[in-house]
């Protein structure tokens, strides 16, 4: 028998709510209205707004001023599917195998987001239908296009979203049953860079040997970020990074070596980073300078002999505290214009960026999302930094002065983003008992 | 008026005989079929022969065994016509503007081809039906794409084809006026270089730093391919390369300097290249290597935040006497699993290749072709050699043991392969009358 919940959870992954593709625009806002529907039902007041993309909903138990106020995020948009030919059963039509449903959405963010429903379900009927807390409920259909609209509709709904503390369930945990604390994040600058060279592409047997090729050029900017050790040699780069704790590193220490697991997620032939950190380390505490494209010339099959006009290259850094963006973008803009050989042009264009986050598990927050997670799982709670970047908890900082409690339940092989997305339905059920305690841990 | 001939240049200009395009495959075949009426009427016996692509036309005047063999070379497709909106006329309509001819085709190569023809018409009637030579005439469809079918054609034809020598316009002067003779070509050997890390791409965010990203490897394999300075530092890469030669030096710097030239050409922002030589000693007498084309990762607008799975490189090499195109491969996949760094696997593909090309313009031939050239244009004869590879002249010389005499007729601006292609009618004049020329110096 599927446990209380479980079937609204199957509804809304039926809803293809893939919010990159207009075409799905109608089914975006038709799981939104559903959702407004379960929490109106629920004596919540709701509210569907309307924004530039697809609406934000928000709902409200009664708000009382001697209890702390928790804003729950979550979001009901997913990722397309492609390629579908690789998914097992339809990505729309949930199916549970082997204890877990497969679905779009299924970990990410439907399955954690659901599971909070039901479990301020549960709660509401254990207090007569009332919380321990003052709790504003915030679901977006847009994060999967990066919440372009969010931060606008944060600043101009500040005052009605004012709250002591975020609450998220979109991240992971470090292994089946393990109560996890993400306390911090990596932040991002992303930047696009351009080498121009000749004004048309040129014949490479005609003019080759006269003219810097870009291509060339590019590569040896890329080669430049980097040392053979994988030690990103930027000046001022490395500058600003806090060096890890000592109590981090007991932390993770506990946790065990992740390379092999590290390996076999990745598929990688070995792996590989900066000498002189651990795998772990290296994804959570050090900062990257990534190639996310690169290109230029010809692409086809076979060969064609041209000397590039232009060539460039899609360049992401991941920052650690205390790593400023802008002094990122700086640093790096100037290495550029110092490496970039002769006979070509430079140009660079800032993209989006996003502070590192780290929030302290020891404060009072922290403590009574530890103590949540130690009733939900047990005693052992794994306190971890993660390598991505979140905007919106930047956002939630940056408009509402709000730390975030990021409580993950999504499992490494849970294929979020990939085909056959998966959430056990044990994690469905932790989740929706985290709730719980974590209203009474916050509200006590 | 126009000069005799030139009439027929523009019908042949009129058709759009595109050999890459199989739209196109009928006026291909229309085209050969005017040549062969054209050459027909002048008494040659033709033959029209098929292929697995485009027709080869061979025609012949009486041949006997007293006299020397020429083979003529040319060909009678063109390059596509894209981009069509930046011709100032239509391409396949040729037009007349400040002496020159305006079509697709007009430089490259029937603009020189029809000379050809024009000065055989005008020696046949000075001979009263005779030639001073037994004519070859090989003129092919598939040029612009690689004459794929030409050796092959070679092969099974060898003894109808055996010809004591090889005469081809379709190269260029170093200015107008000046009669000039090619005596070399770089060779080629091209490749591409895969690098494959992760299994798919990775979320940059949550394995940055703990993968090689393979993008950033190719980058380094393309660094290490040139010191900054530009020249190539593979390993034996440069071994066999041969010094030019003192008479080299001076037919060449006779020619005064052409980096002013190549600078307006390229709209390079400066030119760079090889420490120690000069412009014309980079294109034409250095071997490079050069990138064609790099990929690997997010291309589209924007950013995404991805590991790629893999990237490549295309790599060509001109190559220049005596450099042999096998060992340069294998002097180059030496160097590249030397370079690889750890964590991705290299993979290597190797592409066609050709040898470098010289012959001695001192020779019985060349001073043959050289007197020819002197009564063309003058006692200023220009000896060089040119940057790019010309397959078929290593094939006639690899099938029909042949030199090839390589008289061309175009100007740097004549834009052959881009938009608004033109010929001088003073160069199709000069055509004409060279044909004659060469004709009875290698009677002679």
């Amino acid at each position: 028998m599927n446990p209380p919940g479980l079937d609204d959870l199957l509804t809304c992954l039926r809803f293809p709510s893939v919010s990159t593709d207009s075409r799905h625009d109608a089914d975006v806002r038709a799981c939104a209205e559903w959702l407004r529907s379960k929490l109106s039902a629920l004596g919540m007041t709701t509210e569907l707004h309307e924004t530039a993309g697809h609406p934000v909903l928000v709902a409200k138990n009664e708000h009382r001023a001697d209890r702390r106020t928790v804003l729950l995020y979550g979001h009901y948009d997913v990722q397309p599917v492609e390629p579908l030919n690789e998914w097992r059963t339809q990505p729309f039509e949930p199916e549970i195998r082997d204890g877990r449903i497969y679905a779009r959405g299924a970990t990410d963010n439907k399955g954690q987001l659901m599971a909070h429903v039901q479990g301020l379900t549960e709660l509401l009927a254990k207090g007569g239908g009332d919380l321990p807390v003052n709790l504003t409920i915030l679901f977006e259909g847009e994060e999967e296009i990066g919440s372009p609209n969010l931060k606008p509709f944060l600043e101009s709904h500040a005052r009605e979203l004012a709250c002591d503390v975020v609450a998220i369930s979109d991240t992971g945990m470090v292994a089946p049953g393990v109560g996890t604390f993400t306390y911090g994040l990596r932040g991002i600058a992303c930047m696009e860079v351009k080498v121009h060279g000749p004004s048309i592409d040129l014949h490479s047997g005609i003019f080759g040997g006269s003219v810097a090729n870009p291509a060339t050029a590019i590569a040896r900017l890329v080669e430049s970020l980097h040392d053979a050790d994988g030690r990103v040699v930027i000046p001022d780069f490395l500058d600003a990074v806090r060096p890890l704790q000592d109590w981090e590193k007991k932390a993770w220490a506990e946790l065990g070596d992740s390379a092999a697991e590290t390996l076999e997620l990745t598929g990688a032939p070995a792996l590989f980073g900066e000498a002189g950190f651990d795998d772990r380390e290296r994804r959570w505490a050090r900062p990257t300078a990534e190639v996310n494209g690169i290109g230029g010339g010809y692409q086809g099959e076979g060969s064609k002999t041209v000397i590039p006009r232009e060539a460039f290259v899609k360049l992401s850094f991941r920052l650690v505290p205390d790593q400023q963006p802008e002094a990122i973008f700086e640093a790096v803009q100037r290495h550029l214009k110092a490496a970039v050989g002769p006979g070509v042009r430079l140009e660079v264009k800032l993209g989006h960026f996003g502070m590192p986050y780290l929030t302290d598990p020891m404060s009072d927050l922290g403590q009574a999302a530890q103590r949540a997670l130690r009733k939900t799982f047990g005693e052992k709670v794994a306190l971890i930094r993660e390598g991505g970047s979140i905007p919106i908890v930047q956002a939630f900082k940056d408009v509402l002065s709000a730390d975030t409690l990021l409580l993950g339940l999504a499992l490494p092989d849970c294929q979020a983003h990939a085909p056959n997305e998966n959430f056990p339905i044990a994690n469905f059920a932790s989740g929706v008992s985290l709730h719980g305690h974590l209203m009474e841990e916050l509200g006590a």
